[in-house]
């Protein structure tokens, strides 16, 4: 079952082009930065618990923010929503026709991470990311 | 002081088309639908709390989410942030250069709302909505 929203991806050239306004007019707190290589992304997180934002700059430029960058400039990448178990909540959208951009994978924080295909979704990215034990 | 991200605006053409995914396969409850005249635009609050996601359906072609499926197609509209004091803060952004799109305004359940224009912030259109004695 999907329990909430986690959090904002926002796709930005350089994080540090964009702390100012979230962090220094916004006030969010700057959480932490950390590198995802199995997405080729170096995310800061900005607050804290459900809605954070997650600034993602791209670590190459044939990666998936990468790719967004080049073709739809700065914006807003996707949202993510917390799953207790993501295994069985993909069986679920797959069998009612969603489709996986990709499989199960290692997403930031050592959780597991999914994605499914925006065509399915109104133009939406949608990531789920697993935690066991999350409260609703 | 901005306290929150508050919701997340998805450009939909027809809610009724999204709601199986976001309600009953993401499991997020269905608040309630509003219009919201000023914005020519039906909201479909979905989930409570920090972190809904709204659903927005045009009630117009020339407003400005039916300008944006004209341009865009559907997806991720806008991030929403609470604020205690609107006035404040906008003229706070204002002085460090960030440009409102269009001026202080009615929202949904009679708050007071400001946009700031995307291209000062990445990209991303931020809505500030205030809301008077919120918490952190």
């Amino acid at each position: 079952m999907i329990r909430r929203l986690d959090h904002v991806g926002v796709a930005v050239r350089k994080a540090s082009q964009r702390l100012p306004f979230y962090r220094d007019l916004l006030g969010l707190p700057l959480a932490k930065t950390e590198e995802v290589p199995s997405e080729q992304v170096r995310i800061t997180i900005l607050g804290e618990g459900p809605g954070r934002v997650e600034l993602l700059e791209p670590t190459a430029e044939d990666s998936p923010v990468g790719r967004f960058l080049r073709e739809r400039g700065e914006g807003i990448h996707h949202l993510c929503f917390l799953v207790d178990s993501l295994e069985a909540t993909c069986e679920r959208l797959q069998a009612s026709g969603y489709r996986l951009a990709g499989g199960i994978r290692a997403g930031s924080e050592g959780t597991l991470i999914a994605f499914l295909h925006p065509k399915d979704v109104g133009g939406v990215l949608i990531e789920l990311r697993e935690v066991k034990g999350v409260q609703p």
